[in-house]
């Protein structure tokens, strides 16, 4: 990109293999990683140290993500209008449906989850928000998909045996999506688990995000192995009504 | 700091504010801010814009954080070990104590929630995890004052009538936590609120970070205004516990 300053591309490219990869690594990891010298690489680390976006162990020296990350990161949530005008719609919806809500976003090239409603129940559960999905395997990312709002990365990985991985497959399930404004995901991420998700509008009538619910098969799916009619009513009222909060005209 | 790269700190500059203001902030202000010439300050924002650090709102023009962020916040979660070393300990303390518990490192002159269990019962609460602290006006952060793990701003801010502002009576209250091992904060950061917190020690027997109790001060006190003994007992043996856990050798 011309006019783009290149040591803070760099800088966020340590940062994104910090997060991707095992937690900790040495600098000499890091530059041969980005082809970079390893004088280049330091000063890039010393100065992440500096802002508190990297920490270096005192024992093996080697370098990890820093606290200040932690603050940006929830910072952002608290600004991210698409979460905040999708609460109040989130939690009824888990209520109704008795299923977990998750809505999302695009991050270059993957589903975002920006927001999080626990199953109505007292099992064990883990906070989803910041975890990031696969747009083709995913109810959530398959709506994004068929709207536009995302484009896939290279590598479609077969998650299960369902997950669709080519493009003529995708492409039919795409236009099935925008022909019913609904997308569902059956065992195509998780064996045992399936999802409905339908599109959230922004202004213009964009899509800008999905909503949908999540939970074991049996749950979702009718004796035929299709998603409850009422469970889909339930998230399409739901991402219509946020749609209308973010600005969309009524559809 | 010699040897750092000017870019990357303005690039951070730039996130703390757009983290600390009002969510949107325009080039210009920003530019002023940080007395930069718009041109530069353009290139900055550009390159975060293309690293998803940040987000430019279409229709004002305005910038704000960016969904990559929250990615990586979440990351540093996952591989921070003081956090992932705590939760063991933490859910039980909740349990025992009735009420909600939070794990607190230093970022920036700051208490950094790392982890927090809400109070075991059905009342509404927003998790703090992200969420920065005082130092002088809670437990948790004085408990890192006390072992220097930080130093506090140059601002005392005075939150209640019982905060503690001046050097010499912040100076008084840290002897008596190192003398105790624990610290507590009635009603100094908020009315109605209290607290209980003991230091985390990692290797070598440095405190990294605390871990406490708080809830309604009717809960956390006895009548004569003190905290009940078996809460201090119980955050001193949970922070104990993590502390060994953390590499440091039996206190």
């Amino acid at each position: 990109m011309p006019g783009t300053v290149q040591s803070i591309e760099r800088a966020a490219a340590i940062l994104r293999m910090l997060a991707g990869g095992p937690g900790r690594l040495g600098l000499s990891e890091i530059a041969r990683a980005l082809d970079l010298a390893k004088g280049t690489t330091h000063g890039i680390l010393r100065t992440l140290q500096g802002v508190g976006f990297v920490e270096q162990d005192r024992v093996s020296g080697q370098y990890q993500l820093g606290a200040a990350l932690l603050h940006l990161g929830t910072s952002y949530l608290d600004i991210n209008e698409l979460r905040s005008r999708s609460i109040n719609w989130a939690d009824p919806l888990a209520a109704r449906s008795g299923e977990a809500v998750r809505i999302g976003t695009v991050l270059q090239g993957q589903v975002l989850v920006v927001h999080h409603v626990f199953r109505p129940d007292d099992t064990f559960q883990t906070l989803d928000v910041g975890t990031l999905l696969p747009l083709h395997a995913t109810a959530l990312g398959k709506v994004l998909l068929a709207y536009r709002a995302g484009s896939p990365r290279d590598e479609l990985t077969a998650y299960t045996r369902k997950t669709l991985v080519t493009p003529r497959d995708i492409g039919a399930a795409l236009d099935r999506i925008r022909e019913h404004g609904w997308a569902a995901d059956i065992e195509e991420h998780t064996l045992g688990q399936a999802a409905v998700a339908a599109p959230i509008r922004g202004y213009g009538g964009l899509v800008i995000g999905a909503i949908g619910v999540s939970g074991p098969v049996e749950r979702i799916c009718d004796s035929h192995y299709r998603p409850h009619p009422h469970l889909i009513t339930s998230v399409r009222d739901a991402a219509r009504a946020i749609s209308r909060e973010m600005g969309a005209a009524r559809q």
